[in-house]
């Protein structure tokens, strides 16, 4: 069915996401949707953008509402909060029928269903490239006012990882190879798992929010460090370490064993370093942490993703098995 | 200056916006910003997108991170609420060098000073066309968990407006028409008024707020409605009465003294009626609103902004000066 206006496509929303969600006091259909307030509340923002972060070649419908609103979640994830609603800026081409908006609806409820999450409303517009700018957000315990959060670590602090790399990067490399439907459809049979990583990312919210009832439980919410890795964890460990202001780095340990069997396929494939390869990898949505190490084996067991110590902080530079790793991970604006 | 990184326009963003701030338990920096809970949020989305709601061709850059952000302030102001905070996803197209991105913060910043609102965050990426979606939130007090609201109007009660409305689709209409950047300054100067109205429209947040006091001293909360009038009165009033739900309309008059001298003189030059141009206009920014008779002479006394009554709620249609009015307001998705 084609789409003859606004309110159509509002009518498409309200099947998929009810009007009324214990989450909110007021919900959408006015200027402003209420949110119960239930402590601090974590809100972050980001943009899912048509030819920059995905195309419509091997993305679904349903895969850009799934990853639109995960990767949201996973930053709300990230600082401890427990995901509770997001607000979505939608903006098609007007060219999406009823069974295109649907198809999106299922991917974005996909993953309000996992977390109950409230969609308190947003706004439509029409332009010539998709573009979804959700904003989420997440109360966090009142022990725990600024969340989990960067730059907390000290000296011989473990730096571990929850979930695994590199996968996503294999999957983007392997979809934007493919030309046609036929390659397309051919790439995600044999590489499964890579594509499923760049097409939709499971965020660990659930692991996130098991290390902030940890932090609060062992009183250690400010000697805890946690951010997601969704620019790799080339780019992201100095920023988990802020190194830049500490001068802390690590000799990072990724041994060819703690990754995925489709990345090692494909790096004998083509004679690529695979540890590299995924430590430069982005969008893989795992969790990257620092902790005491007194805590790190208590700590270990709070989680249900599976986990890794990467090394230890140190003064220096971060190296990677021995090496230093060269590239600095992907910028938007960098010409 | 031509920018290199996101590093570059991140730290032009903080020249402008602190990353501390009173509303913030932690601010910019991290996977998520951390906002002080006191009292029910309220929360709205509006995106702001090239050349569907602007046109570089008369927008200075200054105009478009002031009006980005003031469409949202109504509508958060709209609903009764004090704005506190907002987070932006803010997709460029790499073109713009660190002059435009230090005039649109100005812009931005210019509605952030007036109310003390935290940037918390965001996103920022690159596409073709410029695209601001900006979240915004404020705080409710707590006798008002679910803010002033539409639909809630009894027959008799007033119809009021607060602002003016009109000026904003004429400035539209006559920049629309303007070529050259010779005749774009040439229509600023003849039409100041109407200019300033669609490129930098004033939110009505600290009537709202006022309103929403107002309903809380005399408990009225539920017995008075409000809107901002973004889509224009004709396609707005429905929405205040609930129209399709309780069959109410109105008797609206609304006289041409009751209008801009520069919307009559515009309306003299083209034979255009001049009430039905201003009631079909758009993006006023104007707030309407209901409360029962009684209340209205003491309400009325606490809005700064003029107001005018526009009729009374009654069964039936809504009528324009003792006729139907025709048009039903913008909708991107009609074709």
């Amino acid at each position: 069915m084609k789409i003859a206006s606004e309110d159509d496509i509002l009518g498409l929303l309200s099947r998929f996401f009810p009007v009324e969600h214990p989450a909110l006091l007021l919900g959408r259909g006015d200027d402003c949707a209420v949110l119960k307030s239930q402590g601090p509340v974590a809100v972050t923002t980001d943009i899912f953008a048509e030819d920059t972060h995905f195309r419509r070649r091997y993305f679904t419908p349903f895969d850009i509402g799934f990853k639109s609103l995960a990767v949201n979640v996973s930053d709300v994830g990230a600082s401890g909060a427990s995901p509770s609603g997001l607000s979505v800026g939608l903006t098609l081409t007007g060219n999406e029928d009823e069974a295109w908006i649907s198809d999106f609806c299922e991917g974005m409820k996909a993953v309000c269903d996992k977390y109950a999450l409230a969609l308190s409303g947003g706004d439509l517009t029409r332009s010539s490239l998709l573009n979804i700018c959700v904003t989420a957000w997440g109360t966090l315990p009142d022990a725990l006012p600024r969340g989990l959060r960067r730059g907390v670590a000290k000296e011989g602090d473990i730096i571990f990882l929850a979930g695994s790399v590199g996968l996503a990067r294999l999957g983007l490399t392997l979809l934007e190879s493919a030309e046609t439907p036929e390659d397309v459809r051919q790439v995600k049979a044999d590489w499964p798992k890579a594509c499923a990583a760049h097409l939709r990312p499971e965020a660990l919210a659930f692991d996130g929010m098991a290390l902030a009832r940890f932090a609060v439980e062992h009183d250690a919410g400010d000697r805890m460090g946690l951010m997601d890795v969704s620019d790799g964890l080339a780019r992201d460990l100095p920023r988990l370490l802020a190194s830049r202001i500490t001068g802390f780095g690590a000799d990072i340990s990724l041994a060819e064993n703690a990754l995925h069997p489709e990345i090692l396929r494909h790096a004998e494939k083509t004679g690529a370093d695979a540890p590299a390869f995924a430590f430069e990898g982005g969008e893989d949505y795992a969790l990257a942490g620092t902790c005491p190490e007194k805590l790190w084996p208590s700590l270990s067991r709070a989680l249900k993703a599976p986990t890794l110590v990467l090394g230890q902080v140190k003064k220096g530079e971060i190296t990677l098995n021995g090496k230093k790793p060269v590239s600095p991970g992907f910028d938007h604006f960098s010409r």
